[in-house]
């Protein structure tokens, strides 16, 4: 591991999006998300389930104020492990707990959000309703630290009795994120301390001194959040207790089979499974493929990304490594969705990608950008931030609708409205987005990972700036005691045109590391093209850059004159990223172009439910076609992949580029046909297929969908 | 309707089966199965879970006993509603109730299959072991004639409290089908007089007088029973009591909904399907399409025939009729499978019909022989037999393994071991037959259809013997106050060469109505060859003949040619039937001949699991390929329909015939090839596809199955 390739994400107080399209995605989650989300979880939209979040905190809090009035006072203790009725009155209730067991965390990852948009767009009144929150929320601390209000209001006896199945590790997990967010953001720290106060009665509880408890999350996410708590205070603890939790996980004897506490005790014979769902199987580093549920191991794998960086953990890193691989080249939407199965929103084996039952959680997508930024952060590997983009544009955006007010936890690649309405089996495929969900994780998720869009833009280490996603932005680099200004102009994601503008008052040794993406096949910077070798894969360019490398150099000639025409002093390419290094003084523009071409993709044909099936992409995005442009019955076209004649039609569809191309429709049976007849040639009428940007589907009613299509 | 055409199945005890193919089966039953059932209801199968059926009735007896001796004896009463864990020690447990709430059907069902056996098979032991058992199983009868072991034991206040989800109803449609077949075979009418009892108390607690029960049974299958009680005793009481539950179904207010003792009380939500699972959403003559547990449902459907029948109730044969289109129509795999999702086993919607995810129960692909031939009681039309036949060879035979050992509850059309073995939605499809169920329904029904199979082969009424199936049989008919004997010689189902010889000392007038069946293309009786067009749809002989009508007559020239080479008076054809009306005398042989051809046969296009797929069948057999003969991924394997130049390999595997054919296998990606790359035409290599019957796969060890193949 090269600590020298080390770099992080710039403060978000240092980096601004500008850019057309993300601006437009923040302004969605500011303006609407964020406030919806803080009328759900003050049980304030009518017809919707109600939270109880704020509810709970304040009782946690009462209860709090009442022991500490009266040490004598005796807090019932409720049984019921989860209650989550739909109440008619809910402000005429018994005292006590209402909702998920993980409901907490609807206020934490609003927080964060929240934190974040302050940073690029500074709100008063905004910082002040959180600012009362967090009031809420910090009494709701018992005075040893521990928050989790299910506990402190079920039954405070039960605290860490049940690691696999609740969530008081997640709940940790999310205020720190939260906390540690809305410091950096505000520099106010009450909800930092509280989350400190937190972690400190986690540490003294678990650890691998003799007498402390050997657990770890049932749900990953503390892994990460620890480690931005020791970012934000430096304490090494923290960064051990991570480290504990990585460790430890799936040694046997198996913690989970020590506790007594759980729901659902496995039956005998689901015994080699049965520690899967939570990547508890094997230790980290010997688990070699991605399992159980896709937002828990990603989450995992984020940490262990986090972890081995910061301690420099070779065996973990190779874990890394091969765990991406495996979902990458196994287990991974085109889209960039994961997670096949609904069962346990889980991984299944390799290659099983069924496009019609695909659960592809958008939550899930959004924990392959935290665990590829973090594997960024370790090596600037373009395949890293090829996933990253292709996440982001597809499997991400896809989850909230074009106005921001309904969402899709489930990303099908294939949608029959019909079959979402009548078969069980495809009940979670959704064939419209939904307005909210009783487990509120996905909105808020988008909410949380779109206003830090600019975290994942850009990384930094000492002297080199890494652009790995072309969004315009304004930035400042500081190199030394030195500032530089950059400013990024881009027409992502539809048009490859980049400017990325440099100016300093003072000259400034620096490189600058743009990645080259996978799908373009060549690019110019500043009037000097490529050659196609440069940009990608090894075996030429007929591959689609899902996770291939563009770990080619381009000819020194070509290399050199980039750097005389950028006033680089030295031009390279290493892991699909150009380098360029020199002393930058005064104005420099950098324009690149990167090509956008249509291109048909195939899936390895062990994909069986894409065999004989063909998908179509435009730059960074995954197009799909829609009732809507293609009437129904999509399974019934065909792509004429010889001869597609397509067609980029600027604002052909809700604003965004479609593309046309030529296709054949099989004739429908006549009306009353029998089920099966002795076959015959099909017939095939031409016709004129229209696609759209995935991500943008089911923005106009209910209809099919496919981004699949039969080639021919 | 015209009672003139109905018609019904020979007395068991009048025809035996002779036929190499179905009395292997026969044999299998009565060697293997029967004796390992008798073994399973005594608790005697080591390392089976005990089915505690026999268990239970000694109790039932045991509790009787006791109350008969002290009048004031108190019962203890248990809450559980259903108990089935397994017991370390079945010998030493508490006196209650043990094993699935319809367990007493284990015995019913199998003393069903015994009766059948006796009539082809006598046989004074199992006679005798089966008359002990009857002893026990009638001494569990209540005083009252009620007869439930597991309300017996349990609680028999709740006696027809849950008629929704448990099984009162169903357990007295078995016991009473077994008690007509044991009658019926052996003359014995205990376990009659038995049934008779339980049906007297159903009668005087349902009905539709005031004060009465206005209930149905949740389970169908009371319907049918009483129709076949009705005909053993003439008790016009029975038939009522089965149209009064045939009536009542789904008719507002729902009975169910008044029920209050159900264990799963649906949520609000649910209410549009809440009553689909049980066809009980609709009164019965409203409903269109096959909904819900597809056994449930052609059991319903089976019963209404019969009592559309027996009643000439027309809107009844009109709702028998559109269900049947409905499903053979809509709705049936090409196998005769029905029921296409592990939800509930239970029809979909329209068309879908996923082959990996299939379910197609055994036990409803023998609910739809059984619908079947009661269609065909009441109107001779070939595409009842039709599909009757396609059941039979396909979806209910590969319900069993060639050794009698291992069966099939679902029976897919395509298999990935991997993906039954890691996928919970494909956990349901077994790779492998299993030896036994804890739900022991599939093979009993296998063993009691196989039994009375010749009551499938032929019906007759007062001057027509119907022969639906050609299976090797000798018969005897009665005309009048004479008798004719029948001795059917088939090559079936491989070979279409058929002779039918009849015998009669003194001259009979009497109709021979032979099947012609859908998959013949024409067909040569005694030297005379048919034109195609008799044989098949009026739209030609390109339509497979999934419940296609065969209603074009022959030209006269060669019904009279017919007529004259058989010693006929008059030949035609009528609705698939050939139809030999003549006075017969001495010995006749009519020497039939339908050539069976191997047919590529394609799916409706609506069928989006099939689209692009082909499957190939030989007479009356669908054939699949298997892993054993075609090496795995069989997803990239595709048949060149243009050149198939199929080959038939006379015992090619397992004895039976198998077929070569030209195909073509897809290049896999190299290893360690990414997921997805830029399209390129395939690469196909030329290699021999080899297939073989459906039903025999799986008989060689775990591998990949495939029905439906790509087509090129």
């Amino acid at each position: 591991m090269d600590a020298k390739k080390f770099s992080d994400p710039l403060s978000l107080r240092d980096i601004k999006v500008t850019d057309n399209f993300w601006k437009n995605e923040m302004e969605l989650v500011r303006t609407k998300v964020i406030p919806y989300q803080w009328d759900a979880l003050n049980d304030n939209v009518p017809g919707a389930a109600p939270s109880f979040c704020m509810k709970n905190y304040k009782l946690a809090a009462d209860l709090n104020a009442r022991k500490r009035a009266n040490p004598s006072y005796e807090q019932p203790v409720w049984t019921t492990s989860n209650f989550n009725l739909v109440p008619e009155d809910i402000n005429n209730r018994e005292e006590r707990f209402y909702g998920f067991l993980f409901q907490d965390t609807d206020f934490t990852k609003w927080v964060e959000a929240v934190a974040y948009s302050l940073t690029q767009h500074p709100d008063a009144a905004l910082e002040q309703l959180a600012d009362d929150a967090i009031d809420v929320v910090c009494a709701a601390q018992l005075d040893n630290g521990y928050l989790d209000t299910f506990y402190i209001i079920n039954d405070q006896k039960k605290i860490f009795s049940n690691l696999r199945d609740n969530h008081e590790l997640y709940c940790f997990g999310h205020l720190t994120e939260g906390a540690v967010a809305y410091y950096e953001a505000t520099g106010k720290d009450k909800l930092l301390k509280t989350a400190c106060r937190f972690a400190d009665y986690i540490d003294s509880h678990f650890g691998p001194e003799e007498g402390k408890c050997k657990g770890y999350p049932g749900h990953e996410i503390a892994e990460m959040a620890l480690v931005r708590l020791y970012h934000a205070t430096g304490e090494e603890r923290y960064l051990n207790l991570s480290r504990f939790f990585i460790d430890g996980r799936g040694r046997q004897p198996y913690y989970f089979d020590s506790e007594v506490d759980h729901k659902f005790t496995p039956k005998p014979g689901d015994a080699p499974l049965r520690h899967f769902y939570h990547q508890a199987h094997l230790p980290v580093r010997e688990q070699t493929e991605a399992v159980g549920h896709a937002v828990r191991a990603v989450y995992l794998y984020s940490g262990m990304a986090d972890i081995a960086r910061l301690t420099g953990d070779e065996s973990l890193l190779a874990a890394c490594e091969t765990l991406w691989d495996n979902i990458v080249n196994k287990k991974m939407y085109i889209t960039g969705g994961i997670g096949s199965t609904n069962h346990g929103e889980a991984f299944t084996y390799a290659y099983d990608l069924p496009n019609d039952m695909a659960y592809a959680e958008t939550c899930a997508s959004i924990g392959m950008v935290f665990f590829a930024r973090r594997m960024l952060q370790i090596k600037p590997d373009a395949r890293y931030a090829n996933v990253m983009e292709r996440e982001l544009f597809n499997g991400v955006l896809s989850g909230m609708a074009l106005d921001g007010k309904s969402f899709f936890y489930v990303n099908p690649l294939e949608v029959l409205p019909e079959a979402c309405h009548k078969d069980e089996r495809k009940f979670h495929v959704k064939p419209v987005r939904q307005k909210w969900f009783g487990c509120a994780c996905c909105p808020p998720n988008i909410a949380r990972l779109v206003s830090s869009i600019a975290s994942y833009a850009c990384t930094e280490r000492e002297d080199t700036l890494f652009v790995h996603l072309y969004m315009g932005c304004e930035l400042k680099k500081k190199v030394g005691e030195k500032e530089v200004s950059i400013r990024i102009v881009s027409g992502f994601p539809y048009d490859g045109k980049v400017t990325v503008a440099v100016n300093t008052d003072t000259p400034v040794g620096m490189t600058l590391a743009l990645r080259l993406p996978d799908w373009a096949t060549e690019c110019t910077i500043n009037g000097v093209t490529t050659t196609k070798v440069a940009l990608c894969d090894g075996t030429g360019d007929t591959l689609e850059g899902f996770g291939n490398k563009a770990n080619i150099s381009a000819p020194d000639a070509i290399l050199t004159k980039i750097a005389e025409t950028t006033g680089a002093s030295f031009a390279s390419v290493s892991d699909g990223y150009l380098y360029l290094t020199g002393t930058w003084s005064g104005n420099t523009d950098i324009n690149l172009d990167f090509p956008m071409t249509i291109r048909i993709i195939a899936a390895n044909p062990s994909v069986r439910e894409d065999i004989g099936k063909v998908a179509v992409t435009y730059g960074p995005m995954v197009y799909c076609l829609e009732e809507a442009d293609n009437k129904n019955n999509l399974h019934l076209l065909r792509l004429d992949c010889a001869h597609p004649d397509f067609k980029i039609m600027p604002d052909g569809i809700l604003g965004a580029p479609s593309i046309t191309a030529n296709g054949y429709r099989e004739e429908k049976a006549e009306e009353g046909a029998k089920l099966y007849h002795v076959y015959q040639p099909v017939k095939l009428t031409k016709c004129q297929l229209t696609f759209l940007p995935y991500y943008m589907w089911n923005n106009r009613g209910e209809g099919e969908m496919t981004v699949w299509v039969r080639s021919m």
